[in-house]
């Protein structure tokens, strides 16, 4: 992964670290025991990287390289570390160095999904849908595992950046932009929506259905 | 998927419309936002399929045509137009349009899982739950999204006919059928089935084990 | 599967019997139909080793081979004679019986898990994952399909023999042990120390983050 994408290595690892510090704390507030805090840190961080080779028949970077499996037990021990050393009114996941942290990753973790995308020839659906697959589903798998309906489909701007980012790298791409211009056109993208959303706190609109209930 | 499924095109179409509009409408009643419900609707469409393609190593389709996911997407879109312009009282996935369009979808799905599986030279086994999985997968995975144990689980007899059609696919092409013969059985087979189950309100035995509650 | 792992033969069909039958017997308890009882059953014996043959893009033993998933089918059939044969106050999935099967095949599942890993050539990290996911996948899955938080998640000493047995197969190997070595201590590792913890009630420790709620 990491030879083909150089100059996002690092906002690479800022990513998996603030993703398996979310997964960690998420699974600690939930009441797991020490094998599952480390199940979902590792889950949130490497989940979107792993279904993302899983639906183009790639061997997971996860499992094939030392690196990012690496950067997310870090990032769960890091978890640890945070928990004990935070004053405990802090919630570390509303400090704005964990949500900057986050977005990075974010933006990283489009960015790869939407270049492997390409590399694979998928259609612009494809770049789209596996830019936001690498991006959120780590973090949806591991609300999946605590029984959790995914957060990126009940309120938050969080999955739409990861759209409109492997959307901006498609049309980039597809008029011919030099290799590594639509990456970063993406992540810039990602980045800048993600904080301005939760900045200005953007909300996407619900469908109301009224009296309808069912099921 | 399409060149080799030609008598197919049109039944595909049908379901993948009947399935996201399905998802789509599960998604509104569940109270998630715009992003939710149209992700619910694609992974109801496509969710199947894309199963299919992955455990057979496959590119999936979804992915890497067009066709698919414009089909997901504008059933999605005629889900919103159903509810501006359907009167209150009557609930969408109650009307025999619906309850037909879902039940080709059904067919459809599970003829081309029976056919990829067979393509693939899979085992009986292996026909039969590729045809059940292609067929229901997708609204089994949206319920898991939401929190809710899947349909097809619980209740209805809407798995089994697909069971019962990747059965007979298998048998007749073992048979020796001229190909297409296989899939036409195993269509009508699904479609004739789920219809007589909605119409005399078939239900599997459940299995009874009294007083041992457990976990 | 089997020719390459030929001593395992034996293990891995006790394993997948006593998979099927748990379950089997969790569906029954949350009162699903037959269908749902066969699937919870075929799903948890077969569910880990579809994860692990789909992520490092083998076609699937259990829908390539017969044997895995008649194995499966015929401990679905057992846990329903089980049920009718067993006095109403024994509850099967605490005998010593169940639970000295349910480690043999937590056991041969680890081994098969880390032996694809090796042929494979995936990372230290990448072992452990394979062993752990294909021993304790399956039930995850039926866990979630039921809507649970899955149980190695929870609580038990269950998961953590598999990574014990994962680690153990990697060292072993990587100090040139011949051929079936590893697998055999692997296995021995896993069942020994998955006995242990239920004789002695091992538990992991708990993370805690005392008043820090969230979410």
């Amino acid at each position: 992964m990491f030879d083909s994408l150089d100059p996002f290595a690092l906002m690479n690892v800022v990513g998996l670290l603030a993703f398996a510090v979310a997964g960690s704390l998420k699974a600690a507030d939930a009441g797991l025991d020490a094998f599952g805090v480390a199940v979902l840190g590792v889950v949130t961080a490497l989940g979107g990287g792993t279904t993302r080779d899983v639906l183009v028949n790639r061997l997971p970077a996860s499992l094939a390289t030392t690196w990012d499996a690496s950067a997310a037990l870090l990032g769960v021990g890091l978890a640890i570390v945070l928990v004990r050393r935070t004053p405990e009114h802090v919630r570390i996941r509303d400090t704005p160095a964990f949500l900057a942290s986050d977005a990075v990753g974010l933006a990283a973790f489009a960015a790869t999904g939407a270049l492997v995308a390409t590399e694979t020839g998928l259609t612009p659906y494809g770049v789209v849908v596996l830019a936001t697959v690498t991006a959120v589903g780590g973090g949806s798998l591991a609300d999946l595992l605590i029984g959790r309906v995914p957060v990126v489909l009940r309120e938050d701007f969080y999955a739409t950046p990861a759209v409109l980012g492997g959307a901006a790298f498609w049309v980039v791409a597809a008029l011919g932009a030099p290799s590594g211009v639509p990456s970063a056109v993406c992540a810039v993208l990602v980045f800048s929506t993600r904080l301005l959303a939760l900045r200005y706190d953007w909300h996407l609109p619900r469908i109301r259905i009224d009296g309808r209930a069912s099921e």
